[in-house]
C-alpha cells in the first residue's frame, strides 16, 4: 500500500484520505526523493503531453507551419473549452487548409461549468475543438502533414488515422516517450486513452526521470532537447492555452514561468520540470482524484521551490466551501519531505 | 488501511484502486458482515436523508399538508434539478404559502450536465430549488411550520436559520439520528455539510444498524417506525425524486421496489436499508469517491439478493468509455462476501 499523501476535513475531523507515490528524479536517474512504489507502472495519462508534442517541434511541422507559442502551448494542454482554445486549435488546423473534421479526439462539452453554460445560452453544440485534447491532436496533425509532405502524399489522407497506435505519426509520439523515459513503451502495458490514443504504463521513476531530462536538455537528443526547450518556453508564455480560468496548471506556470513546467493527467496523476534545479517530478494517486494530485504537487513544488507563494498553498491547502460559501473543510499533505 | 473494495481497469491494467470499509448489520446489531474498520466515525453525508426525514412524518407535517409520495420520496433526495424536482420542492413550499426564499441550502446548478445545458438554453438561472438538497431541505421546513403552529408562532419566522444545530428543527433531525443509530450524535465529531445543515460522524456499524431497524421498525420507536416505513413505500412508488434521469439510487429502486431502499451520500458514502433481509448495510470509500461507492453497492446487494440483475452488474462491473464512446476500461469488485 501506498502512503497516504492527502487528508480532507471537514470541519476538525479527516473526512477522506488519497494514498499515492511520488518520485522526484535528476536527469542523470539518481532518486532525489521517493514516496511509495515509484517501479509499478502507471498510466501517465495526460501528464505527459509535453513528452507526446517533442515530434510536433522535431518533425520540423513547427517551422513548416509557423506554429506560435499559444499554438504549441495549447498542443500540450488539457484545455477547458474556453472560446481562446477552441480558436487556437481551430487556427492550426486552418493552417493546414483543415478544420474539425480531422480531428479523431472525440466531442466533449467544457470543463469548465460557466463556459459549457455559456455555449448553451448562445445556442452552441460542443465539437471536438471543445475537447480538452483538441490541441495536442491538432499537433498530430500538424506532425501527420509534415510526414505527408515529405513522403509525397495527400495530407488528409495521411493523418487519417493517426490515434492508432501503428500510425507513422503515433510511433512517432510512442519512440519520444520512449526516448525520454529510457523504456521501450512498445513493450510497456498498454491501454486507450480518454482521447482514444494509446496510454502505456511506466513507472513513475522513469516519467520523472523523463521530465528531468526534459527541463535540462540532458540525456536527450539534440533534436529532443530543443523540442523541450521550446515547448517549455512556449506553455510559460502562453500558459493560458495549457489550461484555462482558474486551472491550477494555469495559475502556477503564469506564477512561476520557466522555472517550472507542470502537468495534470486523467485518474490523478502529476508529472513536473524543474529545470533550474536539473529535477523532474511525477506522481500518481492510486485513486485516481485529480484534488489530491493537485494538492500533493502543490506542496511538492513549495518544498523543492522554498516558496510560499500563494497559488500552491491555495491547492496544497485548498479551502473547502459549501453550496452557501460557507468554509466547511480543507485540504492538507499528509506527508513530509526532507 | 481499509481493504481494496474497486479496481478501475484501463485495458487488462489495473489503473486505479478504491479501499473502504463495509458494514452489513442487522436490526438487533449482530454484525452481518464486516470489511475494514467499521467503529472509526465517518461522516454519513446525504446517505442517511431518509433518518433525517423522519420527523417530517413523525412531526404531523406529512399528514398536516397532504404530502404525496412524491414530496416525500425527494424529501430523501440527492436529486439531479430536473424540472420534475424543482416543481415538485416548489410543490411543497407553495402548501405552506412559501417560496424558494425559505430554503437555506443554498443554490447549485443541476448535477445532470444535460439538464443544466438545457436551463442555460432556455436563459434560465439556478435557484436554491435546483439544489440537489432542495426536497429535503423543503421538508425541513414543513417540520418548522408544523412545530410553529403547535407553539402558536409565524410559520416562516420560526423555519428562518433552521439549518442550525440548535434550532428546533435540526434538533428533532439530531435526534432521529440518534434514536435510529443508538448513538448520541449530539457528542459526535460534527462536521458542516454541503447543505450548511450539520453532519455527524457516526461508525459504519452504528450507521448499518440504523437501515436495519428502519427496514424492520424493530428497535424503534412505534412514530419512528411507522415513519420509516412510510418513507420508504413514498421512494418505492416515485423513484425518480430520489435522484432520476440514469442516477443509480433511482434505477436500482425503479427495479426492486421496497425490497430495497439505498442512497448514496458525498464523500464515497453509501447506506441501505433491505427489509425482506432484516438487514441494514453502510459503506465509506476512503477516498469519497461516488463511482466506488456505488460499485461497491451494488456488488453488496447483488450478493445479498442473489440476484443478476442487470442494473446492479451495470454498476458492480461499470463499462468506462472515452470521448470516442470506445470501451477502454471497467470497474470491478477486488472483494468477496461470503
Amino acid at each position: 500500500m501506498n502512503p497516504v499523501l492527502i487528508e480532507v476535513l471537514r470541519g476538525a475531523a479527516v473526512e477522506s484520505r488519497h494514498a499515492g507515490a511520488l518520485a522526484i528524479v535528476d536527469a542523470s536517474g539518481h532518486v532525489h526523493t521517493a514516496l511509495g512504489d515509484v517501479d509499478r507502472p502507471i498510466f501517465p495519462r495526460s501528464a505527459v503531453k509535453l513528452l507526446q508534442a517533442l515530434p510536433l517541434v522535431a518533425s520540423g511541422a513547427t517551422d513548416a507551419f509557423q506554429l506560435t507559442d499559444a499554438e504549441l502551448s495549447i498542443a500540450c494542454a488539457s484545455h477547458s473549452g474556453e472560446p481562446e482554445h477552441v480558436a487556437t486549435a481551430a487556427g492550426m488546423l486552418a493552417k493546414l487548409g483543415l478544420d474539425a473534421d480531422a480531428l479523431e479526439c472525440g466531442t466533449q462539452w467544457p470543463g469548465r461549468e460557466p463556459v459549457l453554460r455559456a455555449m448553451a445560452a448562445r445556442g452552441e453544440v460542443a465539437t471536438p475543438l471543445h475537447n480538452n485534447c483538441s490541441g495536442k491532436h491538432s499537433g498530430f496533425v500538424c506532425v501527420a502533414c509534415v510526414m505527408a509532405r515529405n513522403a509525397g502524399t495527400h495530407p488528409a489522407e495521411f493523418a487519417r488515422g493517426y490515434v492508432a497506435a501503428a500510425h507513422p505519426v503515433m510511433r512517432e509520439v510512442t519512440a519520444a516517450l520512449s526516448a525520454t523515459t529510457g523504456i521501450d513503451a512498445e513493450r510497456a502495458p498498454r491501454g486507450i486513452d480518454g482521447c482514444s490514443i494509446p496510454t502505456f504504463a511506466l513507472p513513475l521513476r522513469a516519467l520523472a526521470l523523463a521530465f528531468a531530462r526534459c527541463g535540462t536538455g540532458q540525456g536527450l537528443s539534440d533534436a529532443n532537447a530543443r523540442a523541450a526547450r521550446r515547448l517549455r518556453r512556449a506553455v510559460a508564455a502562453a500558459p493560458f492555452m495549457v489550461g484555462g480560468t482558474d486551472r491550477f496548471d494555469t495559475r502556477v506556470m503564469e506564477a512561476f514561468g520557466e522555472q517550472l513546467f507542470c502537468k495534470i493527467g486523467a485518474e490523478g496523476v502529476y508529472c513536473a520540470a524543474l529545470p533550474e534545479l536539473g529535477l523532474g517530478v511525477a506522481l500518481k494517486i492510486d485513486d485516481g482524484a485529480a484534488r489530491a494530485a493537485e494538492a500533493a504537487f502543490a506542496a511538492v513544488a513549495q518544498w523543492l521551490l522554498k516558496t510560499e507563494a500563494p497559488v500552491l498553498r491555495d491547492y496544497s491547502h485548498a479551502v473547502l466551501r459549501n453550496w452557501r460559501g460557507t468554509e466547511v473543510g480543507a485540504l492538507r499533505p499528509a506527508f513530509t519531505l526532507s
